[in-house]
């Protein structure tokens, strides 16, 4: 057994001897994995913060700061090119998901892609939005926030939403701030790797060295500390519904912006025309997202919702038996199962109906059998909060309304989600009920989608990852997308009558690359500031 | 005596006869004004949130949203400006500011300018930030919060920051929300009238007449229940840190957006060689700003940082003669004098020495001495927040420093300000100690100034009114300018997939109005999607 340093202050610094380890399981067997990973204290984070404050002050005195940071994000892009076989199989190990087709060709190139994008995000500087009246000489940017961000990353995307490689990792470090990463439990040595090829592009590169930082684990009680710190500039997390509400209270309590990416069901309105008109396809669509990735992805569709009619009961039976035949995924982690025996019997409680699975496979460390259950409308609306609990993994609850004006009804009490969806008639046979469900679906989440099911999530800059809350923290942002996952990190900076020769270069009369957007006595124009 | 009816529900409803009432007070003389105005409770407050509802979703349910509101907003301002008269008495009598030059000729018809500003805002659309990418179909802007916005005003400035007719207000309205404002208790009778004036506007207008609604006073309790309740959309505060601090602990923890100007002490060095250079113009310059409007902006430069020299204690002696040549204010409220000697006392406790003034005028209402206090730099540092306690009104605490060194120290202990502020020697005297303090500045203040005070916040764009924790809420939003203040009531809508004659106008491939700024594939553009 290693027990593995955690990076900080520009250095592998080993834990005290004394700190609790911890390690990874390999869910497919159940068996521990061999390296261990240490408990890091307050002490070891104090000593990240202030590492962090001085490597961000040392980078906003330079004039390319912009410059450094893109060329350290496309290093690194680089230094894990060269190690993908070796991510790949540990991810694999660790988080049971698939090498192919989804580690190796789906979501590591989306990971250095990302981190490609930021870094043309930098450069471009759209994300500033400089704001200019000449007039009254007053100009505003947005800049980086004081102090750096505290990543905490999910179980479920290993390598496209690691703290130490994923979207907030790109978004914080383009904008500007050094990263203090926590690593997930259920990828630990995978997250190490990650922050080896971090680190070594940090060598190359001319940022200081400090300014990709990861801890292994701390205790709850000083991640309340951390998020809440006059050191830090903010916190972004996906994860648990629980444990990201504990973190909002402290940061919360103590002014500091923190960014939070939480539970969500999706809700999926199958209307009645579509479902007349193309129902194999409708069945495809859904199984080649409901299951994909064993059904742990943040946007997964675990809400259907139908008006009740022969079509929609042939609906359900058709997912039934594609369930049942369906090969149950490893999940992400023996916990997995036992979270999702939970998560069922809250709906089962609540006057869902169980038509399949249920229950762990036996003789699996992580496997649930694929699960389906099916509600009447009206028990929906009889109990719609806790008919919304998230269940994470391979699971659906299909509502069967029983008419358009029940399905309305069911829209008005669905919590924030991330995203929902209709799939419509390719005419006009379902516009009527469209026209009507639709106002109150796009109150309710973050991303409304026609024909198409949410799983993907494309790095647009159109993308919201966000909704309202409780799928998120704030409605206004997203996680994903750039130059909008940037503004997370932004703090808005006004200079009033400062002298020319001490604005920043975005702000000052000259286009500084020619090509930077700036907004301009209310229009966008790449020009210069016109003289007086 | 008459007790007014709050504004609810699209009429002026009495509250229940048994109801509490209160009655705002004349400062120049300490007399309670005839009017009296009740409590309303929490039933009311339920039928304000449901008449928001309805009213929201028939504004949003309409094609001509943005031209129904900017056209409320202009018929509001045409009411307001028939009321002048009646407005700048019952705000003199109630506030004690001055008509000239302070309600008629500088706050008033700024009020009703950034009325009209909003309407063009809301014309414009530039606050939508529409982003297309248009070889993935995905589409994504800015559309308002899912609910009504709460607005609570402070007491100093009757009309510019008033909840129904103030920077909050026509911002909220101007993104598609229904108001439901909170009357500062210092000045009901010209709120009231204000309320008048945006009803008669409604009657005249398109919009569902339960857009504004006002109550004058609520129990905290029901203040709290009300921020954060399901059916809000977001609150704006301005007001006293404890009170602001109260309604974001229940807003945040209801997962409610809430936006906070808090207390500010808005930090001015003024460097020696600007003191060397032009002492009496400085003097002249501070003088101007610092007592205006009795020192009850929340831009005061209250805190002066300077280094110890013949210079700056020279500087100190010309600001103490001033002030004790210049006639104390009438303040807005006989609890101002309370307020500011419990402060004056905190800050004489923890070290700084009171050079003059620190107590209520004798034989007034609602008068406190001009107030200057002193304190060295090693002094400051001893106890650094507790010398930031803000004292509001004709007070300002001086900080002879030893030297640059300990500038930058002090610095380094400042709290988050909405403004900040450096006066430099016209030439290159200051440069090298100004290249070591502003950028320790720059993270601790929303807008930086050079050799200009605080106290004007233009209108612009590029205004910034908002800053670091605890001077409000969010680094990254202001609540002065346009469209940027709009920011605080959007939320980011993706529209993925969705055919285009569901799509919002903005989102369509053609441009709406040929000159919307949208972000398509990455530059901004006033251009149609290009057609695939």
């Amino acid at each position: 057994m290693t027990t593995h340093a955690p990076l900080l202050a520009g250095a592998w610094r080993a834990a005290p001897a004394a700190a609790p380890t911890l390690h990874s399981v390999n869910p497919a067997t159940g068996a521990a994995l061999p390296d261990t990973y240490p408990v890091s204290d307050w002490a070891a984070l104090e000593a990240a913060l202030l590492a962090a404050r001085a490597a961000q002050a040392a980078l906003l005195a330079r004039p390319d700061a912009a410059e450094a940071v893109a060329a350290f994000l496309e290093a690194y892009a680089v230094q894990l090119e060269a190690r993908v076989d070796e991510l790949v199989e540990l991810a694999h190990t660790e988080t049971a998901l698939p090498r192919e087709p989804r580690l190796r060709t789906s979501e590591f190139p989306r990971t250095a892609r990302q981190l490609r994008q930021a870094a043309a995000a930098a450069r471009h500087g759209a994300w500033r939005h400089a704001t200019i009246d000449a007039g009254l000489n007053i100009r505003s940017y947005y800049a980086p926030l004081d102090g750096p961000v505290f990543v905490i990353g999910p179980n479920n995307f290993p390598f496209a939403f690691n703290a130490v490689s994923g979207g907030d990792f790109a978004a914080a470090i383009a904008t500007g701030h050094p990263v203090i990463a926590k690593a997930h439990p259920g990828h630990l040595s995978t997250t190490r790797v990650l922050a080896e090829a971090a680190f070594a592009a940090l060598q190359t590169s001319s940022l200081p060295a400090a300014f990709v930082q990861l801890i292994y684990h701390l205790a709850p009680e000083d991640g309340l500390r951390l998020v809440s710190h006059p050191l830090l500039g903010a916190t972004a997390f996906t994860g648990s519904r629980p444990v990201g509400l504990s973190l909002k209270a402290a940061a919360d309590a103590a002014g500091k912006p923190i960014y939070l990416e939480l539970s969500s069901v999706n809700p999926t309105f199958i209307l009645p025309g579509a479902l007349a008109e193309r129902p194999a396809a409708l069945v495809d669509d859904y199984l080649g997202s409901v299951l994909m990735g064993g059904g742990q992805f943040c946007t997964n569709p675990g809400l259907v919702l139908l008006v009740d009619n022969a079509d929609s009961r042939a609906f359900v039976e058709a997912v039934a038996a594609r369930f049942a035949a369906a090969k149950p995924s490893v999940l992400l982690s023996p916990a997995a199962p036992q979270h999702l025996t939970h998560a069922v019997g809250e709906l089962a409680a609540h006057g869902a109906e169980v038509l399949l699975g249920g229950r762990p496979v036996p003789d699996t460390a992580a496997c649930f059998a694929n699960t389906l259950l099916r509600v009447s409308g009206d028990a929906f609306l009889a109990d719609p909060i806790a008919l919304q609990h998230e269940a994470f993994g391979p699971a659906a609850l299909m509502v069967l309304a029983r008419d358009g004006a029940q399905l309305a009804a069911i829209a008005e009490t669905l919590e924030g989600s991330l995203t929902g969806g209709f799939y419509t008639h390719s005419g006009a046979d379902d516009d009527a009920l469209y026209a009507h469900l639709a106002p109150i679906a796009r109150r309710k989440v973050g991303r409304l989608l026609n024909n198409k099911l949410p799983t993907g999530v494309a790095v647009s800059p159109a993308m919201m990852h966000g909704g309202p809350y409780p799928s998120s923290g704030h409605p206004g942002f997203t996680a994903v997308g750039l130059p909008a996952a940037m503004l997370r990190f932004a703090a808005l900076q006004c200079f009033d009558n400062v002298r020319a020769d001490r604005l920043p270069p975005e702000l000052r009369n000259p286009n500084p690359t020619g090509r930077l957007w700036r907004f301009i006595d209310g229009e966008w124009t790449q020009g210069d500031v016109p003289s007086a």
